[in-house]
This record gives C-alpha cells, structure tokens and sequence, in this order.
C-alpha cells in the first residue's frame, strides 16, 4: 500500500450550527453541534486514508483528555498516529467555529504556546517507508524537518503554504519538492494580488514545483512552460467548503506517492475536494476512493 | 459521610480568554484555555465534594467521548456519576464561552434535543440513601421527579430555579421543600423588580421556603416573621464570579443535609461562593472545606 506521512498540527474542531453571530455578553442556544478531529495535515492523513492509502499523522499534542479524544479519532480514521508527540503539561489545539445559516464562519482556536517551544521536528525513522511527505505549516519546524528528511530518502516532500505561525519564507520556499500554496498566503508571500503573477514571482526563489488552489475558480500550477497552467474546478451543489483545501492536498500528497501524472492528480484530488463541498463538516465530509472514481466516471460520461 | 444526591445538566465548558470579542467571519487566537466540566448542578456535586459530603450527580448525557470526559471529570472530583443516564445517539452538551480582559462572557450552548425527549425522570432507588437532594431546571423533568421523591423519603428538596428551558411553573414552585431563585428568574416568575417584593408575591403560590441569590449584595430570603431578611455577601476581591452561584447552591444543600441552622448555612455558602469569586475558572475554582472553615475562622475574627 501507498504511504504518505502527514506532519502538522492536529485539532478539535466543535463546530456549532447557530441562527446568528452570537452577540458580545449573551448566551446563544446552537441548532446543532458536530465534534471532530481537524487540522489541515490531519484531515488530509484521514483523507489518505479514506482513499485506500496507509496514512500517518505525526504532530504535537498535550497530554489531555482532548488530545486522547483526538487520537480516538485517527485511529476511528484508519490513521497512524502512534509518533504524535505528547507534550506534558500542554493543552491540545482546540478550535469551536460557529456557522451562520449562509455559511459565515467565526472561529476562536486556542494552540497553546508550550506546543512549540523549541522542538527537534522530526526523525528519520519518522518518515521510513513514506512514499510522500506532507506537511502544514502550523507546526512549523515539523513540517520543514519533514520536507528535509523526504528529500534525504527520495519521495516527493508537498507543503500546504498557508497563513500559519511565523516561518523563514526561505526555508519554506526551498526545503519542499512541492508547494501548494492557498490564494491569500502566495498574495502575502508574491507581493502580486493575481495568482498567475504571483506563481511566475515566486519561480525564481525556487525550485519546487508551485501551484495554488482557487476554490471554485480550480488550481493554477507551473507546468513546464512559462505559462501558469489551470484545471478547472467541479461544478458542484457546494454545502461547505470546510476542510475542502486539506482534502485537496492529501488527495494530491498520494496522487504522487502513486507515480500518477500532474494532471490525473490534480483531476482527482479537485474531484474529491468538490465531493467534499457537497457534505456538510469538515473530516466527515471526506469522500472514499470509490466516490471519487465514481465522480470521475460520471464526469467524464 | 452525609450524602446529596444533585440532579441536572452536565456541560462541558470550554473557556477562552480572549483580547476582544470574536469578529464575524474572523479567526481570533485565544490567550489562554480551560476545558471542565460545567453544569449548575454538575458543579454543585463538585463542591459538596470539596466540602466533605458524599456526593452524587444524575443526568442524561450521550454516549460519546464528550460524556466519557465530563464523566472522567466527575470520577476526578470525587463525585459519583455511576447513575447518569447515557443516551444513544445524543450529543452531550457542550458550552463554548469566551471570556474577554474586562470579564464580558459571550456563551454559545449546545444542548441535544434527544437529551429531553420524554423521559421517566428519577425512580426512587436513585435517591436512595440521600440526606437532600437538589436539581437545577436544565433537565425539568429530572430535578421535578427528584424534588417528589426527596418528599417521599423525608429529605430536603432544594430547586435552583433559574432561567431555563420551558416548565410547569406551579409544579416547579410547589415540589421542591426549599427554592433559591436566581434575581432575573424570581423577578420573571413574580413580575416583580423588587426581590423583596418578589419574595413576597411568590409566598401565597407555594409552601416551599424562598431565598433569592443577589450576587455582590448577598442573599435574601423569608423567614419566620412577615418581612425578607438578608445576609451580606463576603466582600472579597473578585476574580471571576463563574460557578459562584452553583457553589453557594451545593453548600446550601449540604448545610441542610447536615441539619444546620439556615443563618449558618447561608453563612458557609455565601463564604463558600465568596472564596470561589476569588479564584479564575468555574470548577476548578471551588473551595475545599478546610479553605471554607478558614476564611470563616478569618472573617469572625
């Protein structure tokens, strides 16, 4: 089976159904309530393996009830998660987002600092026998090590560039075989508000493949020719978007792992991030690899 | 070991102090994190714990890892939680609250209808061997059919009545032996701004003994005579007032349990729920019954 070890940080997501913003000083009454693991690297490990990849998750956790109730549900996932690191006396990532009825999401997370004091990031026994290596920058040092250590053993080392803790851009732009940035964190990064500008002004601070991803309006990678090539988007019933860009990622982390073509990769992790927008939630939401080969099936009728 | 049996909701609260309110649509990063149980008569099983009494928590929770953990939390605290009804399919209820530099909570619940659908309330084998037994009105049916039974074995009955969800008021003004009103919840009740007058209206719809709690100006109640008598509160320094009002409720319980007089119950309660303002956090900041005598022997003095 097809591996791929995920790097990142690892949280409890309760997201409450509410009918409005709750207002400063009041006690609102949510319509419903769902509990469950998040994280970008995180969801995209369960993404792996919902798609018939071995999937590992290794991050930092506290050593809580919370952090017991996250390990629950990576190993409820078919997750890997016996490298998490725990550390003594930290709370465990939560974050509690309050959805409005069109979709507005307001979220407080609480990461608490002991989780990344000085850290070694991680071993090379870490990654053994790791076809791919994803990360996320919320552990920053974690997902850097990670990218080290995939070019040390020869697999393809995809970092999710999102707006995360402080980071050497450097570092980031040159340790990965891969990067995937989100739209607003290249904008930061490029200095350039179009994503094609922005991907052709990132070309030269390294030499990683580059690509963003759109939302709605697809993925946008540097081929090997000097224009920036799109894949268009699914067009989908979109019920939330939730988690949608992890899926994304770990649907294209094992699409590499696999030895599959850039384009049938990016086809297919955009087929299962958009069956993931037609659920409700975040990890639950994520579509098996049977759903996504029937999705591409029915799309290419 | 005098034995209170508590009956009611239990919530896990999960507390973040943040620099200002969550902006719509925004991520806030918060500063700090607690996550305990919670639950008015959850906390009051917490305190009578605290202070020595043999304590008991009944109520409906759902069969998922957030109940494993309010229930570990109870097992943690001393209180025996072995009679909670686990309901299948139900989410146990969890209480987000964010608590901002000047003390302003903003609360967002969740509370499973599944958890209230008819349900058979207490038999009398769960208040087996309680010398008093108290309820709160977030699970109606559950604290009425134990204000009921306490009457059939001989105990006090002690309702905190606060602002909940929908019940049968007469029933709730007329089974209970003793009532303690929160001030919005008497004055809903008797239409009555004045507690004073609000007691006083409320006396010709029942025979239960009444006391309103007042916060920072103390504790009213009827007595003998024709006229509403009053205790001062402690004046202390205050940290945080969450959980006060649970706390004074579980050591008034236990006070009637143990037979003492009411000037003295109140007396330890209201020093209980005092000591408990001096501390940040619900029920991580109740008292024990060392501290209580303490502060007591401190304030005669």
């Amino acid at each position: 089976m097809t591996s791929v070890t995920c790097v990142g940080l690892a949280v409890l997501d309760i997201v409450f159904g509410v009918g409005g913003v709750p207002a400063r000083g009041q006690k609102t009454f949510a319509q419903s309530m769902t509990v469950a693991g998040g994280g970008p690297a995180a969801n995209a490990a369960a993404t792996i393996a919902r798609l018939n990849g071995d999937a590992r998750f290794i991050g930092r956790l506290g050593e809580d009830s919370i952090g017991d109730l996250i390990l629950d549900d990576f190993a409820a996932w078919g997750v890997d998660a016996s490298r998490v690191r725990r550390v003594s006396s930290a709370s465990s990532p939560i974050s509690t987002i309050t959805v409005e009825p069109d979709g507005e999401r307001t979220i407080v997370n609480y990461s608490d600092p002991l989780l990344f004091e000085p850290d070694h990031g991680l071993a090379r026994n870490d990654v053994a026998g790791a076809d791919a290596v994803l990360g996320d920058l919320l552990w920053p040092n974690g997902a850097l090590s990670a990218m080290d250590l995939a070019r040390e053993i020869g697999v393809p080392g995809i970092l999710d560039f999102d707006h995360a803790r402080p980071v050497a851009i450097d570092r980031a732009l040159t340790a990965p075989t891969h990067i995937i940035f989100s739209a607003p964190a290249l904008a930061e990064i490029s200095g350039e508000r179009d994503p094609a500008s922005g991907l052709t002004a990132i070309r030269d601070r390294t030499e990683s493949w580059l690509a963003v991803t759109l939302g709605a309006d697809g993925t946008m990678w540097l081929g090997d020719g000097d224009e920036p090539r799109t894949a268009a988007a699914f067009d989908v019933e979109v019920a939330d978007t939730l988690g949608a860009g992890d899926v994304f990622h770990g649907a294209f982390a094992l699409g590499l792992a696999e030895h599959r073509s850039i384009t049938d990769i990016i086809r297919r992790a955009s087929a299962a991030a958009a069956l993931k927008c037609t659920r409700f939630g975040g990890r639950i939401g994520i579509p098996s690899a049977e759903e996504v080969d029937e999705f591409l099936a029915w799309r290419s009728a």
